[in-house]
C-alpha cells in the first residue's frame, strides 16, 4: 500500500485501473476514426455509441441529448456562448453567479463586453445564491442562466429547481444552464426533470480520463458549435472522435453511478469525522463548506498561517491538497469564491480544500489530523511575529 | 501476424505500442492535475513540458511557441478565427483555397458571413493553388492567409514558401496559416523558416493518441482563445490539460521523426509499385494525386464504378480504404477537392484513397492490386447496363 494521501479529488481523480486498461485496449484494437464508412470505423462509432448510451442511462436522457467534448471547459463555453450565438433573438440578458468556475465567468465577462447585459448573483454566507436578488434581476429580456450545481471550492449546492421554477414563472423562454462537472457521479441528476437545459459534466473528475467531457443540451434548444469543421457530433462539435477517451468516459460514469448512494453515506461519514477532529483539534479553524454541502469537498482556514505553505508542508508528508480551485492558481491565489461568501481576508488566505474520494479511508483523514497537528503550530504566524 | 490491410492512415493511424504503453503508465502513475500546486500536479506539468520540447524540437520552434489543443480541429479553428478576433484592425480580407479541410473552410465560411471579404483561391490539376491568382487578390487589407500543406485527399502540396515570400512583398502584416495536419512526421516543416506564423498538427494522424493537437504560433502573434476558463497554456487554451494524451502525442513525434527520411523513401517505393501496378492492371484507372504529392496518398478514380461499393468490397477481403476525406463522410461524398482539381464526375464518383504509413508493406499492396483485380469487374457499370 503507497503511503500517498490524495485529497485533491476535486481537481483531479485517479483513473479507475479498469477504465485505464480499457482505453489501452480499445487504442490498441479500435483504432479506426469513426467517420470512416468501413468496419474499422464502424466499430470504433459502435463504442462511442455505447458510451453515449452509458451516460445518458444515468442522466436518463435520450442519447440524441448527450454530446461528447473536450472537457468541462467546452462543455461550459459551448453551453453558454453556443447557446447565445445560436439565439440571437432570445434576449439581451444574461445571469450567473459570483462563484462560477472560471469556464463560465470569463464567457461572462467576454458577454459583456460584447454587449451583453450580465447580472452576477450574490451568494450568502452559505454559497448559496440569493433567490431574493435572481428575482430582482430576472425580467422578460433574460436568455439565458447559468449556475453551478456545486461549487467547487466549497460543496455548495444551489437551489437548481427552485432557480428553473423562477424562470417558468417569470421568463419561461430563457434556457437554464447548470455547471454539473462536481456534481456528476456525486448526487444523481435528471436534467429534464430538473428544468435543466444545458448541462455540462466532465470524465476526469468521476476516474475518468482526462481530456473527455460531454455536454447535455435539451432536445429542441439550439446551440451554435464553438468549433467548426468535419461534422461529427451531429456537427455540434467537430473533431476527430476521441474514442480512447469517450469510452473511458462511458465506463467509468457505469462505475460510479453503481456506486453512487453507497459512496455518497461513506464520503460523509469521513466528511462528518473530518470535520469532528478539526474542531476537536484546531479550535481557531473555521469549516467553510456549509453542513448541506456535498460532503467531498470541505473547504477549512486554519486563520493564523498562509494556505500555501500549509499546503506545501502537507505534500512533504504525502498528503496533497489544493488552496482552493486548481483552475484558479494560474491566476490570483485569493479566492473570490470565499470572498463572495463573505470571508474575510485572513480566513481565505489561510483556506484549505481537502476534496475527498470513496478511495480515501478514516486513516487517511486520521493522518491527515496527525499531520496538521504538527505542521500548523510550526507554520502559524504569531501576533507581532514576522511573516 | 494479421490479415488486415490499413490503407486508410489520413483518416487516422494505429497508434504505437510504446505510444499506448506510455500513456497506460502516466494515466496510471501520474495522474495529478498540472495546475495543482502540489507535487503531483508539478509532476503531471513536467511531463507536459517533456511533451512541448519534444514537439518544438521537431519544428526547430520554442517550446513557448507550441500550444496543446484538442486536435487538429480546434487547432485549425483557434488559428484562424483566433487570429482575426485578436487583431480587429488587421485588415477585412482573409484568403484560402478551394481544397481547404472542412475546419478551416467552415471557419471561413462564417467568416464571410460575419462581414470578411473572403478570396478562395482555385488549384490547378495537380491540386496545387494558382500562384497568379494569389497575386491578383492579395491585398493591402489582407489580414490573413491560410492554406493547407498537404491535401488530405490527394497528397498535393501547397508552395508555402512561395506564398509567404509574396505575402513578404505585397502585404507583410499578414500572417500565414498552414493546415500541416496531414504533413507534419512525414515532412520536415520549420515554421519559422518557411515564413509561417501559425500551423495546425494533430496526434493522431502520426500513431499518436486521438483527442490531442498542436499549434505552432510564432512569438509575438497574437491569438484570442477560443476556450475561455482557468487559463491553462498561457491562458491560450483554457481546460485540464490532457497529460496522457500530450505525453502520447510527444511520443508519437519523437519515433516518428526518428524515422522519417527512411520513411520518406520507404513509402515513397511503396506508392511507386502501387502506382505501377495498378496503371499495368487497370488501363482505366485515373491517378489523381500528382507525382510531386506527399506519397503518403494515392487518389485513383477507377472509372466505371462506384467508389463506396468498391470500398465495401475491399473491406470484405480486410483492406481498408477511404472514398476521400473521413471528416467529410458526414457530408456530401462528393469531392470537392477533386472537383476543384477539374476532374469530371464520373472519375470523382469513382475515387479511392489509398493512404500509407510506414508499416505497410509490398504484399500489402500486392495484395490489394489482387483484391482489385478481383473486384473490379463484378462492380463496373456496364455501359447500357443497370446502375
Amino acid at each position: 500500500m503507497s503511503s500517498e494521501i490524495y485529497l485533491d479529488n476535486s481537481a483531479t481523480t485517479k483513473p479507475y485501473d479498469e477504465v485505464i486498461q480499457y482505453m489501452y485496449d480499445v487504442s490498441k484494437n479500435f483504432y479506426g476514426n469513426p467517420s470512416s464508412l468501413h468496419t474499422k470505423g464502424i466499430e470504433a462509432e459502435k463504442l462511442i455509441k455505447h458510451a453515449r448510451a452509458q451516460l445518458a442511462a444515468e442522466l436518463k436522457a435520450d442519447t440524441k441529448e448527450i454530446l461528447f467534448t473536450s472537457g468541462g471547459t467546452e462543455s461550459n463555453n459551448l453551453a453558454v456562448s453556443g447557446y447565445l450565438k445560436a439565439n440571437p433573438r432570445a434576449g439581451n440578458h444574461i445571469i450567473t453567479s459570483k462563484i462560477e468556475h472560471p469556464s463560465v465567468m470569463e464567457v461572462f465577462k467576454q458577454l459583456a463586453k460584447d454587449g451583453y447585459r450580465v447580472d452576477y448573483i450574490p451568494v450568502d454566507s452559505y454559497g448559496v445564491i440569493e433567490l431574493d436578488a435572481l428575482k430582482e434581476v430576472i425580467d422578460s429580456e433574460t436568455a439565458l442562466l447559468s449556475f453551478m450545481h456545486t461549487n467547487n471550492e466549497t460543496g455548495s449546492i444551489q437551489p437548481i429547481e427552485e432557480i428553473s421554477k423562477l424562470r417558468n414563472t417569470v421568463c419561461p423562454s430563457a434556457v437554464l444552464h447548470a455547471d454539473a462537472v462536481q456534481a456528476f457521479g456525486k448526487m444523481r441528476i435528471f436534467p429534464a426533470s430538473y428544468g435543466i437545459d444545458l448541462m455540462s459534466i466532465s470524465s476526469h473528475k468521476i476516474h475518468g480520463p482526462k481530456g473527455v467531457g460531454a455536454i447535455y443540451i435539451k432536445k429542441g434548444v439550439k446551440v451554435r458549435p464553438v468549433l467548426l469543421g468535419g461534422g461529427q457530433e451531429t456537427s455540434l462539435r467537430s473533431g476527430t472522435e476521441n474514442v480512447p477517451g469517450i469510452c473511458g468516459f462511458g465506463l467509468a460514469a457505469e462505475k460510479i453511478f453503481a456506486g453512487i448512494d453507497e459512496n455518497y453515506v461513506y464520503v460523509s461519514s469521513l466528511k462528518e469525522h473530518f470535520v469532528r477532529k478539526i474542531k476537536e483539534y484546531f479550535s481557531e479553524a473555521v469549516i467553510n463548506s456549509p453542513e448541506q454541502a456535498l460532503p467531498y469537498i470541505i473547504n477549512v482556514s486554519f486563520s493564523n498561517l498562509k494556505s500555501e505553505v500549509l499546503l506545501h508542508h502537507l505534500e512533504q508528508k504525502n498528503i496533497f491538497v489544493s488552496t482552493g480551485s486548481a483552475c484558479s492558481s494560474h491566476k490570483s491565489n485569493h479566492s473570490y469564491v470565499l470572498k463572495a461568501m463573505g470571508v474575510s481576508t485572513k480566513y481565505i488566505d489561510s483556506a484549505i480544500r481537502f476534496s475527498l474520494s470513496p478511495s480515501n479511508s478514516i486513516s487517511d483523514i486520521d493522518e491527515t489530523i496527525r499531520a496538521l497537528e504538527e505542521i500548523i503550530p510550526v507554520i502559524s504566524i504569531k501576533h507581532g511575529g514576522k511573516k
